[in-house]
């Protein structure tokens, strides 16, 4: 059981609406459509995927860190460093 | 014909790419691996997403943009609006 | 003269806030006030620097690249070069 | 005592440089130099801003956050939500 094991059918449904932006970026190229109107789909299948991502970063330290923590367990320095390692990858991108 | 036309296969072909990265981040999900890896492979391709989208932008500037300013064409200044418009966007994210 | 020459004054009053919210911080500091309220004064100050940034690339861009662009200047693929780059380094942090 | 306590004097010296930055950058201004230049300065001195946020960040989580998620603090709920909000400000800039 992962954080966020709760709501796999909502991230599920998010990713599956990605892919189809995804897909339709390529039909946008292959029509040869204006650069612009590419670039602000790309803008916005990146905004979503970002968000699937803060999203499960908020149940994995709501739940699977702060467990760790909560329990005393030794992996709980592990937990909280690559919890970190992952923010930073986000914020810098 | 439009800035990416002469790099539309090599685009095609990243956007497949990106496309393999969401079906298995929807694998991931459905065999609910850890949030650790799945938001490292969100990360990789948002990366990507990232990388086509400032590959695009560059060829829109220098082709595009560029053109319209050169013809002194009345559209250099919406040209030029709509580019820094999606500049503003990429780098707010 | 720079695309930013007319904006000048401005500019340098949103510096000066600038610098007034980072002796702010080093403040904070000294008094040692919470975490979270220093991170959000940072987030802060981040976001006035960034919205200097974006207001000095357009200036730029309407003005110095045009201009380059607009006379056939031999200088043009460099200036339009350069400014990709800084664009780059602003959307990759 | 917060987290980066034991950090204070190296955070300080780091604020001190960013503030130096930002005089430099109002000189540059003055001086009125070339564009590029001083939006190659802005993006170091943003870099030196959001390196000193996620040395904070780090330190905070560490420390405060799992402090109050160890004493089993009622206080923890918030704790973990207010660093999430602070997380999310810094990716989405």
């Amino acid at each position: 059981m992962h954080g966020y094991s709760q709501n796999s059918d909502d991230i599920l449904a998010r990713l599956r609406r990605i892919e189809g932006q995804i897909r339709g970026l390529q039909r946008m190229i292959e029509e040869d459509r204006y650069c612009i109107d590419v670039l602000t789909q790309i803008s916005s299948a990146t905004k979503s995927l970002q968000s699937v991502a803060t999203g499960m970063l908020d149940d994995h330290v709501r739940h699977c860190v702060r467990d760790a923590i909560g329990q005393g367990e030794s992996a709980a320095d592990e937990k909280v460093d690559e919890a970190l390692e992952v923010i930073h990858r986000l914020i810098k991108r």
